[in-house]
C-alpha cells in the first residue's frame, strides 16, 4: 500500500483537518464533529442543499460545498455512509427557513442514515426533500432505473440545484429542477486498476495486467463485461453506446459532458477520450454546450474513468452554466466550454 | 501499460485534438500546427507570456495559457521539448508589440530551444527575455542554484508574470516580477512509484513495494535519498526541511503553498500532508496566505506528491491572489486561501 498517510485509522480525520486547514474562508464544520462540514456562508432565506457519502472520492462529496453549489455535506469514513444524526446536524445548521434539500447517492447506506435525518429534522420543523442520483446505466437496466447507482453525474445534479437555489427558487422548485436533472443525466464508467482501502491496506479487487471492466461502480462494484483493454476509441464508443439510446439523443440535442478520471488516470488520456466523445456527439448533430474534464468523483487510486452527459434544456442550461465557487470547482461567469 | 490511448505516437496528437474541442472558447493554435497553441484572446499591448516543455505533465505547460496568466505554449511529445520554430510561432502569435517573456523549467534540450527561437523573434524585431525555473531544491545543492530543475512552483511564476503583464506593466517589470517569484520559491517531490511513458510502454523506473524516493524529479530524474516509506507526517517533515531552510521562513513570514500530485495520489492523501505542513508553518509563526492543493505540475500516472512554497512580499501577493481563468486553473478575485 503505497500512500501518504499516518495511521490508516486517522485518514479521514486527518484529511479533513488539512481541508478546513487549507480553506478556512469557504469550510467549516459543526456540532463539535469534523465530519459535519458546512460552508462558512449563509445566504438568508435560500433553501440549503446537502450532501454526504463515503470518504475517498474527492472532490466528491464535501468538495462542492460552496458559493453556487452545495450548502453542507457530512462525511463518512472510506466507502462507509455517515451517520444519520451526522446528516442532522448539517440540515440543522444550514436551514435558513426555506427547508433542505438532500442530493446523495444511490447507496442502501445513505439511504437509511438519510431518511432517518429526514425524520428527525421534522421534529423539529424542518421541511426536507431528497433527491437520489442514480445516473449509472451500467448498474441495472432500462425500466430498473432505481437499482442503479450514482456516481459522477451527481455533479450536474448538485451545479442545477445549486444554482436554482441561488436563483431563490422555493424548496419545491429546487426539488423539481435536481429531478429534471438527474433524470437527464446518464453516466458509463471502465476500470483499468483497482483501489485500496487505507485501513484494508490491499487492492479491494484484482484485474489482470491488460484488462479493463466496462461498468465498474466507484467502489468497485461489478461492471457489465471485463475484457481485454481496447485502443481509446473502441471504449469510448461502448460507453456512450447506451448513454446515447437512454437520452434519445440526436439532431439539435443538446447537452454538456463530464469526463471524469477515478484518480489514478492522467488528463492526458481523458483529453483523448474527449477528443473521440466530441467526434461521436458531432456526427450525430449533437451539440455540446459545455464540457469538464478532469477528477470529479474518484475511487482514491483506481485508474479509469466514467463519461457523464446531461441532455439539456433552456432552463438546466443556465443553471449549469451559472457561476460557481467551491474548493474544488470554480466557474466564472458565462462560463461556456 | 494500461491507458486509454490509440496509437501510441498519436497520443500528444489525440490529447490536443481533445484539449481544442473542450476548449474552443479559450484556446487555439496557429502555423496550422497543433503543438503552436495560444490563447483565444488578444490584449492589446499587453506583453505576451510563452511557456512549452514536454508532454504528460498536465496542467503543466499548456493547462495555464488563459486570462489571467499565459498567452501561448509549445507543446512537445511526452517528456520531450518542443521546437525552437514552434516556439518562435506561438512567439509571433502572442506578440502585441510589447515584447515576450519565455518562462519555462530549467531542461538542456528546452534551453537550447527557447533560446534559438529568441534569436529567430529577435530577427522578426520582437524583443525577448526569459525567466527559466529551477525551484527543485534536491536536483542540486544550495550556491548551485542554476542547476537546478524546474517543477511545479514555476505555477506561481506563471502567476505572478501573468497577473503583472494583466496589470499593464512592461516587459522590463514584467521580467523583474517573474524573476522575483522565481527566486522566492522552493520545491521537493516525492515520488511512490514511476510513470510509463506511451511510446515506451514500460515503467521508467522501478522503485519497490515500500519505498519511496526523495526528490525525484517530474521524468524520473533520480532524487536525493530512496528508502522506506515513512509515515506521511515525517514525509513532509523531510521534504519541508530544505524549502524552510533556504526561504529563510520564520515569524511573520508569508507564504502561499501548493501540494501537487505527481498524478497518481488521491487528493485525500494531499490533504493528509497539508494538515501536517500547516502544523509545521504554523509553529514556526509562518502565515499562510492562499493554499492549492491538486494536479498542478504530474507525471503522467506517477503516485508521489511535490510541496512548493513561495516567499510572498506585497506585490507577490497582490499579484499571486489576481483573478484567473484559464482551462486548468481559475481564481475568482479577492480568492485568499
Amino acid at each position: 500500500m503505497k500512500k501518504f498517510l499516518n495511521e490508516p485509522e486517522a485518514f479521514v480525520d486527518e484529511m479533513l483537518e488539512g481541508i478546513y486547514a487549507a480553506h478556512p474562508q469557504q469550510l467549516t464544520y459543526v456540532a463539535d464533529d469534523k465530519r459535519c462540514l458546512v460552508s462558512v456562508a449563509r445566504q438568508p432565506g435560500k433553501v440549503g442543499l446537502a450532501t454526504g457519502g463515503g470518504s475517498g472520492h474527492l472532490p466528491l462529496f464535501l468538495g462542492y460545498v460552496g458559493r453556487g453549489m452545495l450548502d453542507g455535506c457530512a462525511v463518512g469514513g472510506v466507502f462507509q455512509s455517515p451517520s444519520a444524526q451526522q446528516m442532522f446536524e448539517v440540515t440543522k445548521a444550514i436551514d435558513q427557513g426555506a427547508g433542505v434539500l438532500y442530493i446523495y447517492g444511490n447507496y442502501t447506506g445513505d439511504i437509511l442514515n438519510f431518511d432517518m435525518a429526514t425524520e428527525l429534522a421534522e421534529m423539529e420543523n424542518i421541511r426536507v426533500l431528497s433527491v437520489v442520483g442514480n445516473d449509472d446505466v451500467a448498474s441495472s437496466v432500462q425500466g430498473e432505473e432505481h437499482k442503479r447507482r450514482g456516481v459522477a453525474g451527481i455533479f450536474f445534479v448538485y451545479k442545477a440545484a445549486g444554482a436554482a437555489a441561488e436563483e431563490g427558487m422555493s424548496l419545491d422548485e429546487v426539488t423539481r429542477v435536481a429531478d429534471k436533472a438527474r433524470l437527464a443525466t446518464r453516466t458509463m464508467g471502465v476500470a483499468l486498476s483497482s483501489c485500496i482501502v487505507p485501513e484494508v491496506g490491499h487492492a479491494t479487487f484484482s484485474i489482470g495486467e491488460r484488462e479493463m471492466e466496462i461498468g465498474m461502480g466507484i467502489h468497485g462494484e461489478p461492471g457489465i463485461r471485463r475484457g481485454p483493454l481496447l485502443p481509446a476509441d473502441a471504449v469510448v464508443d461502448e460507453m456512450l453506446k447506451p448513454i446515447l439510446a437512454e437520452l434519445q439523443l440526436g439532431q439539435g440535442s443538446e447537452v454538456a459532458v463530464l469526463v471524469n478520471g477515478l484518480g489514478g488516470t492522467p488528463q492526458e488520456e481523458l483529453y483523448v477520450m474527449y477528443r473521440r466523445i466530441h467526434q461521436v456527439l458531432g456526427g450525430q448533430g449533437v451539440q455540446v454546450a459545455q464540457v469538464h474534464v478532469g477528477e470529479f468523483a474518484t475511487a482514491m487510486e483506481m485508474a479509469g474513468a466514467s463519461i457523464s452527459l446531461i441532455k439539456l434544456d433552456d432552463e438546466l442550461k443556465r443553471l449549469i452554466t451559472a457561476p460557481a465557487d467551491t474548493p474544488f470547482f470554480r466557474q466564472h461567469p458565462q462560463a461556456g466550454r
